[in-house]
């Protein structure tokens, strides 16, 4: 079929081809990406509840454990908030990938609508719509286990008052001052 | 080696292979962008060329021809506008995919830099150089074409004074409609 032929090697054909080379690829690299800044959202709450839970079970114990113990439960919280907090620098990062892989697809399906590729265009702003989606869902996950800790902090604040309260009656026992870091 | 395979399935290493996929379609996209509009280019270069000396030819025709040898290049002068109007369309057309394919390229080294593929993000940047310097040398071609057409047409105007104020003096034979049209 000669004519056929010609279409396929006209410029608007292989241009087409091309743009739809490039939503393809695009929507591999905002996949990849999704998927990677999920993973650190999921990450990033699981550490979070973990650190809620050391804390919430620390609180129960103010006051029945002997110093060492005291210590060593203290060691245990800190390192939990250190990788709570470099599960949050990985989500920074995957976040600002994952932000430049949509606007990579918004430009991809930009061009291949210039193109003439017109089904490239729409199964890429589909994707989009697909990560965008899937995103929201992972970051309720981070936005519930962010609450909780919030929570437990102002229960800490609460119950580290009454126990420092008890304690000035008894003696002078210092509170660790790592308790009253920031984090 | 088992640390090796490790890298290769984390998210960043995947992520950095995505992101050169992309710059890859791209460029690919840029280059097929870039070769038609060069085309382009070129040939409403030729078919300005082609209208400029069919004009020429007939200004220095003016007065020796029979009105139907007259009436037959006009044919041709007119068909040939037709053409340089339709090249310049199709010039126009590419014009507007070439642009796309260049923020498409932007934006793809904008990523890879992003995702920590900083060659692919060099060798797009490169590409999209050497498109630019590319396009520029057709479109000087082009210019060269207007400014020739710009010429005959000042060309035209005087010699049509000079062939009416010498008609006027013989007889009354109109200036062929066709020719005062715009262009």
């Amino acid at each position: 079929v000669p004519f056929k032929q010609v279409e396929n090697l006209s410029h608007d054909s292989l241009i087409r081809r091309a743009a739809s080379l490039v939503t393809d690829s695009s929507s591999t690299f905002l996949s990849q990406a999704t998927l990677a800044l999920i993973d650190a959202i999921t990450e990033y709450s699981k550490a979070v509840h973990t650190l809620v839970a050391l804390q919430r079970r620390h609180l129960n114990s103010l006051g029945k454990l002997s110093p060492a113990e005291e210590d060593s439960v203290w060691q245990v919280i800190i390192r939990q908030r250190a990788e709570v907090n470099d599960r949050q620098d990985e989500c920074k990062r995957f976040e600002s990938t994952w932000i430049s892989a949509v606007k990579m697809c918004e430009t991809a399906a930009e061009a291949a609508y210039t193109s003439g590729a017109e089904h490239a265009s729409i199964t890429v702003r589909t994707n989009i719509q697909v990560a965008l989606s899937q995103v929201e869902e992972a970051q309720k996950l981070s936005a519930d286990a962010d609450k909780k800790l919030a929570e437990t902090k102002v229960m800490e604040i609460e119950r580290m008052a009454q126990y420092t309260a008890s304690q000035s009656k008894n003696d002078e026992e210092d509170i660790p001052e790592a308790y009253l870091r920031e984090d």
